[in-house]
């Protein structure tokens, strides 16, 4: 399968650091043009999925604009200028959280937007986290932290209550990530 | 935990259906006022996993013009405007492959950016599929029909060849659906 060309691409409109709009001239592999493609420029972040000594999984409670009421919640945050992924989320995990840990596996990087760009996402399995106390947070909304058990991770998920798409992802994956013996 | 609040917005830019930016100005709990608040609109969608009546998960191989190389994809696509999230979540299985099911399970909806909008998927697991010969894609992008078992999505997911985020949360999410009885 043959990937589509950029045959040109033009800024349109710039919010800010979290938004760019380009359009795009784009080509298809059968020859077909199309010269109005949104592209959307978002900065990429990461979520971590953090597994305690004892086997708890952090997690937040939270409430974020764009969603209603309370939300479940993984811990996460956008990357800063040219940095790298893992190291983004060995930061965003002890600001977010004072957890620390040191066994990392990469759970891989996802697209928002398959079509229209949207920032990717890297996603991070981190196990045996542990409390050093060195939480400090800059995030704008509330946050109460959790700790919950394999199963209550699960019952969230089925119930929908990681109500954000990367949210659901990183703890859907990872609780696959470590099943790997039960199926 | 208090929600924000949104006190006047905007457009500021209009590209396509496929996406509107406004700002917003947006109130804190605490008081604090961000006048510069920037929020996507685009087009709500579904993704389906569905499982055959031998039990194979029916996925695609697939190009698009935002990801690297070839992706394992999920079925899915826009609502039409004013669409019901399970009727679109029923046409696009037929169009895009061919199937239908007669067992809908909704397994929730899901904030694509937590704090700037950018749709929302609606994700369902349809069981017992089967090939009705109807398959009518107006997909632009080439793709492949696979029909995988449950050990080959699981596999696909831990080596992160479903590359865009809805994707790989619709098969994790139908697994974990799948396997109640298992943990």
């Amino acid at each position: 399968m043959l990937p589509w060309k950029t045959l040109s691409r033009q800024t349109v409109y710039h919010h800010s650091k979290y938004l760019t709009v380009e359009n795009h001239v784009v080509q298809l592999p059968d020859g077909r043009i199309f010269d109005q493609w949104n592209w959307m420029i978002t900065p990429d972040y990461v979520n971590i999925a953090a597994l305690t000594e004892d086997g708890r999984w952090v997690c937040f409670r939270q409430v974020k604009y764009g969603i209603e009421g309370e939300s479940l919640a993984a811990v996460g945050g956008y990357l800063e200028p040219d940095e790298d992924p893992l190291e983004a989320a060995k930061r965003e995990l002890v600001e977010e959280t004072g957890y620390r840990a040191d066994d990392w596996t990469y759970l891989g990087k996802y697209r928002v937007d398959a079509s229209h760009g949207a920032g990717t996402g890297y996603f991070y399995l981190a196990r045996g986290a542990r409390d050093v106390g060195a939480q400090h947070s800059d995030d704008l909304e509330e946050q109460e932290l959790l700790l919950l058990s394999r199963a209550e991770v699960e019952a969230a998920l089925r119930a929908g209550e990681f109500k954000v798409l990367a949210w659901a992802t990183i703890m859907a994956l990872a609780l696959l990530a470590e099943q790997k013996e039960i199926v």
